[in-house]
């Protein structure tokens, strides 16, 4: 654990042409709804319309250029593949992505369309597969978020936050291996606020909350879950530590509340993500999660690639 | 005509407790596809979802404490019919929202639900059932848009718009009987602003381009267009001489690019707003406008008011 604010500062720094500060704005919509004051970070509006970016390029960024030209590979569902895609392209190096048969079509295509090379294969076999061919092309290997360097990405969406001035007393961000939730909570900690952060997963899911209780990283069992972005069944080796040391809490969601969650942002908030950005609205329409209506809340919306058929409305 | 930049910025300071300052967003996810530089103003996240309570607030909160008892009538297709309701609601004082049987249920239902009393009629005959009502009850009636103090409501848009700091080319406003294009026009041109504000109206009811072509108010045939906010066959006696002074165009759009418009917003730009709101992103899919990639325009997004089923995907 060696991560401090200049790390994200650096990333901030590293990433800046290749990204961009997504807004937060506030929503009054919402707020009779859910009952406090409510802002949301716009991560749907990120390049690639995740924020997966963030980690993806700082990463990529700190290569040498004999390990760019060599090229980059992935295995992703879909978000962290289509930004490595995207990177590639920007860059003009080659880019693998091993991506699992279950991956929702909108989500291949879109990694397809920025031009990586794309190798399908089941989702078990998936980091078999990377490791293969990685080894066979001398490519480098871009981790979804078990890096401390994509934890370092992924935490500028903090001082972006921090930045705005606005006094926030929770940040609520959707969480798998822990690479978002790890670099904020972590970027949030080693600054002077006092924001709460919170981790949201899927109930079915539960390898978080699991391993904070247990107090070491629990394998869950891998089930389906509607929200096909938060799909890990266990806490990273480096980023649990820093999800022990800075995250408030983790709270799961149903799969139930997450699909409301996302028809409300919609159809109230006026604002489209895919429903596994929305676990953070689902926490409280679950009432697992109860801020008081003075309290102002930051909901990280995480992502925005979904195809308008996929919507249940 | 007596508008100046005092009263706009008096009608801010009267709406403030009642209206909130939407945000002003770039959307980098819809620049390749517009070819400029885009920012949405989110007038959907307006109270009632709509531009509408600035002005309907600024004329009532001008209105004597005599006058508030006695209540306030409208004749409303929709989000003008809201503004009144809630504001009555949130005033505590009677009110009447005259709606034509045409009316969308989703939007009937939303000024019902604030708790005006609701009277029906034919599209043809609604002013003259308000005016009859305003007579037998002593109501004022509050226009929905040719009225001075309206149209200084919704010019509190334009002096936001300007208080961002964002160096803008174009605003462009969808207009109707043009108090919002007028309010909007009027507070830019009389401000040190040399952005050019245009208006979009739909290519079946060109009252505004053709009164400007003729050099006087000129009604056109009232037909249905699918944009249901935009269904006035003329200008506004008060609001025109503003539009002839201070608008640079205004650009017809098809309901055919209207509707594109609309699901290009929602999947890439990820933000819901009425088909209404989606002309100025219209305007430039059916190339009547065409900025060059380095100049910024600002699309009003002037309303959020529909329900999901009433989208075309």
């Amino acid at each position: 654990m060696t991560l401090t604010l200049n790390d994200f500062k650096d990333a901030k720094e590293r990433i800046k042409d290749h990204t961009i500060e997504t807004p937060m704005i506030r929503n009054h919509s919402l707020e009779d709804i859910l009952g406090t004051k409510v802002y949301v970070k716009l991560e749907n509006l990120q390049v690639t319309n995740s924020f997966k970016m963030r980690g993806a390029m700082n990463k990529i960024l700190s290569l040498s250029e004999e390990e760019l030209n060599r090229g980059i590979i992935c295995s992703s569902s879909g978000n962290h593949g289509q930004a490595i895609s995207y990177a590639a392209k920007q860059l003009g190096i080659p880019a693998v992505v091993v991506t699992p048969h279950t991956t929702p079509e909108f989500k291949k295509s879109k990694i397809k369309e920025h031009g990586a090379e794309m190798v399908f294969c089941d989702v078990e076999e998936r980091f078999e597969v990377t490791d293969k061919l990685a080894e066979e092309r001398g490519m480098t290997i871009v981790p979804p978020f078990d890096d401390e360097l994509i934890m370092a990405g992924q935490g500028t969406m903090a001082l972006e936050i921090l930045n705005t001035g606005v006094d926030l007393d929770y940040i609520l961000v959707p969480t798998s291996g822990g690479g978002m939730l790890g670099g904020i909570a972590t970027a949030i900690g080693e600054s002077d606020s006092d924001i709460k952060v919170i981790g949201l997963e899927p109930a079915k899911l539960p390898r978080q909350s699991e391993s904070l209780k247990a107090g070491k990283r629990v394998k869950v069992k891998s089930v389906s879950t509607i929200a096909d972005a938060l799909v890990v069944n266990q806490p990273g080796a480096v980023t649990f530590p820093y999800i022990q040391k800075y995250v408030e809490d983790v709270i799961t969601v149903s799969d139930e509340k997450m699909i409301e969650a996302q028809k409300l942002l919609l159809e109230k908030g006026k604002i489209l993500a895919e429903v596994s950005s929305c676990i953070g609205i689902g926490a409280i329409l679950e009432g697992k999660f109860k801020p008081n209506k003075d309290e102002a809340v930051c909901f990280l919306i995480s992502g925005g690639n979904l195809s308008l058929d996929q919507l249940d409305l």
